[in-house]
């Protein structure tokens, strides 16, 4: 593999971040379904062909620019006033707004659907998106199941399915409305179900 | 409307029957993916015109032939041992098992992705293969509710997505893998979470 100079490197830092930067951009100005990878490549000051060297798709590019929107530094930390009920109530709410935003809406139905298609995709949105989501449920569990607040017996991997499951379900098949009161019930079930 | 003979009448609802018949075989044999309207025709014994002057799709032909597999004369109904936790946790299991049946698997991803495009057949979709099964659900619970067994105050079309949504967001999404014993621990949160 040839050297790459410092300057080349830098450059090349620079334009995926450009990309990145561009494609969350447009995702929020005209939605998934009408993103092009032109667009992007256009916004970012880049050729398209750039953009084909680093991501094998649309989707591929589009899931790496909503990490890069979603990541803080210190990546996905819960909510935690003491109380697990609270916590629980507050981050289901913010899951439930966040599908009825009708641009999150149609980006994550549309990968959704991709990582039906792409194995290599669904893996990712695994590992890179639930899973950070759903480990950092599971921390705020413990701590609360440390509390006395979560039963000890509660396997917290099935405890974290069972809160977003039912919210994920309504919102993809579109069982019935998807609302905050939704939301507190599935929390307040899910809550009975994990208290000693 | 010109009035049809009644040799017609029973000519179409032959063909009807007949292609749904083709459509449910060919999912066995050949899976979901791999299935054509040709093949459907070439099966039933009519021209492609004849599905298409009734279905607009594959999907939309398909979903029918299942419905056609899963209707039983009498509809859904759920086991009623008097036992509710038994009888879920039989559900749940059974539910994991035709996720995890590789025909099936496929089919119910395609239909799924289609839905998300077609809003027609989410519609459909929800109204006749799911709505029946959830409402099937909903009955049985309310049986248990008027024996006890069943907090009086519990919203059962919500309980309904607490027992599935956990299986469904496991399936679609592989956050991990899907088994029986995923099942009977759903099962049992979620009757911790009804039980008075």
């Amino acid at each position: 593999m040839p050297a790459r100079s410092p300057d080349s490197s830098r450059r090349n830092e620079r334009s995926h971040r450009a990309i990145l930067a561009a494609a969350g951009e447009l995702l929020m100005d005209v939605g998934y379904a009408k993103l092009t990878i032109e667009a992007i490549a256009a916004r970012a000051g880049v050729g398209k062909q750039t953009i084909y060297r680093w991501w094998p798709s649309k989707g591929a590019v589009v899931f790496d620019a909503l990490l890069a929107m979603n990541e803080g530094p210190s990546g996905v930390v819960l909510p935690d006033t003491g109380d697990i009920g609270r916590d629980l109530q507050t981050v289901l709410r913010a899951t439930v707004e966040e599908f009825l935003d009708p641009r999150i809406d149609a980006t994550l139905r549309a990968l959704t659907i991709e990582t039906q298609h792409d194995r290599d995709l669904a893996t990712r949105l695994v590992e890179r998106l639930l899973g950070p989501q759903m480990d950092a449920t599971v921390d705020r569990l413990r701590v609360a199941q440390r509390a006395g607040q979560i039963r000890a017996d509660v396997d917290l991997r099935v405890a974290v399915e069972l809160l977003y499951g039912p919210i994920f379900h309504r919102w993809l098949l579109r069982t019935a409305p998807l609302c905050a009161a939704y939301a507190d019930t599935v929390t307040a079930l899910a809550l009975a179900a994990l208290r000693p």
